[in-house]
């Protein structure tokens, strides 16, 4: 047992991070303890800033220190495309992509019955008040492929039918790289539907 | 990609954490951020604390925020008997395990011909004056079961040899709780030397 309340603390902190438990966290003291000055205080200093200074976007619900976030004030995106994501990760993935250079909407999660998340809870109603808004033209679904994530989309879809905006989903198919192989049978049936021509 | 400097420097420094990388970072700042009050913000406190308070023991080379530390200063500890270990980690393993109750002396590594660390780099001198002090009955070796702890523990053992204390080493065998067939012959051959009337 480490015998200082101060490393103990510390540890049982790190153990609560998604990925560490105990185990590493009692690793990642001893490494951090060996770079005081080039990770430790660092990460103190990074973990008190952006937690005082990172809030939701209320337009997006992304994260950023401005709000609204640089996305949504960024002119040279496209304000007539919205992306309709479950969470931040997934706009970081999309972004890290380079994939989609309009505007998102963070949900904060999918429908669930199970969970109790319902449409209030994931603001929906503020998704659809941003697809009235003058000049949107399309609505992308980019919910996770889960049965929770396109649960979510059908509803957001039926809800913006009367928009008469275009309102579209993410194809399902074949990842790029993926060997058939390896890939499951709904993964390999969505592909089968969906061919075009070569 | 996080299009905030704050959040990609926080996922930059936690990547450098053992056990994490950019993916499991940027998930541990997204889960961060939800809980600010109950776990970033005393993150932050608990890594400037411990950056600033712990510092070696000059006696047995653990962390501690006070120097000698708790184990070297504690009157209920066996005095005359040190336990070598590599690491604080293998220190903190045997406190878990309350396997032991004398001092402590830790080397911070084992002997390693390839990474130039030598009797010197180990304090090896250092241990042995702990050694020749008043009092002093027995040094057990704990180094680990690797190449270079068993070398490191050999090493000890011929420099301690001139000075009529008990010098001990740690028993291999079987694990507790361990079966069998999973072991690997050298353990096997270990336990089969050390048998004991049952």
């Amino acid at each position: 047992m480490p015998n200082t309340t101060a490393i103990e603390r510390l540890i049982q902190l790190l153990a609560k991070l998604p990925g560490l438990g105990p185990r590493s966290g009692r690793r990642a003291v001893l490494h951090l303890l060996t770079k005081r000055d080039q990770l430790m205080l660092p990460l103190a200093a990074a973990l008190s800033e952006t937690a005082e200074t990172v809030r939701l976007c209320s337009k997006c619900g992304n994260l950023d220190t401005v709000d609204p976030c640089v996305l949504c004030t960024d002119p040279r995106r496209d304000q007539t495309t919205i992306c309709v994501v479950e969470d931040v990760a997934d706009l970081w993935a999309l972004e890290r992509a380079n994939a989609f250079n309009g505007l998102y909407h963070i949900l904060g999660g999918a429908l669930s019955a199970l969970d109790g998340i319902g449409p209030e809870e994931l603001g929906i109603a503020r998704l659809l008040e941003r697809a009235r808004g003058p000049g949107m033209r399309e609505v992308i679904l980019a919910t996770n492929a889960t049965v929770e994530g396109q649960t979510t989309a059908h509803y957001i879809a039926d809800r913006l039918a009367s928009l008469g905006l275009v309102v579209s989903r993410l194809a399902h198919g074949v990842p790029v790289g993926g060997e058939l192989d390896y890939l499951d049978d709904g993964t390999l049936t969505a592909a089968m539907k969906a061919r075009r021509p070569a």
